[in-house]
């Protein structure tokens, strides 16, 4: 069994509505910035799977995206293989 | 002025505990994957700028890391900069 590693962004749908990035876009005013449009908050998530190959492992990484880290009906995902070091 | 995209990752330093990547990690047997291990969850940014050059543009977005987007004190920031499509 070998180890690899993935990261999963999981990004709001285009068309939604993002508080939590409205929040950053009306807090940047106050530091200076007002020249910052389309923030958007997602979720960054880094994981390790032991798998026999690596197309097996990004196969059940895919698997978690859609049945744990992402809700499929508002929100995308990617999945990143992070090259072994 | 044109308009710049980037992504912003923030992540727990490493050593930090980190609790909802703990959930995640006890979530996943019931699902069926015993073989995932180090789930580490940060937050995705993604935003556009405004601004005369590139240079400058990714210096803005810095200061937006350090001073809004993450907590230095216990997270780690990259800066990505998105290729104008």
């Amino acid at each position: 069994m070998t180890t690899f590693t993935f990261e999963v962004l999981v990004t709001l749908k285009d068309g939604l509505s993002d508080p939590q990035g409205k929040a950053v876009e009306s807090a940047l005013p106050s530091l200076g910035w007002t020249n910052v449009r389309h923030v958007r908050v997602g979720k960054h998530i880094e994981l390790e799977v032991e798998a026999h190959d690596e197309a097996s492992a990004l196969e059940q990484v895919r698997g978690m995206a859609v049945r744990l880290l992402s809700n499929p009906v508002i929100e995308d995902y990617q999945v990143l293989e992070v090259a072994p070091k």
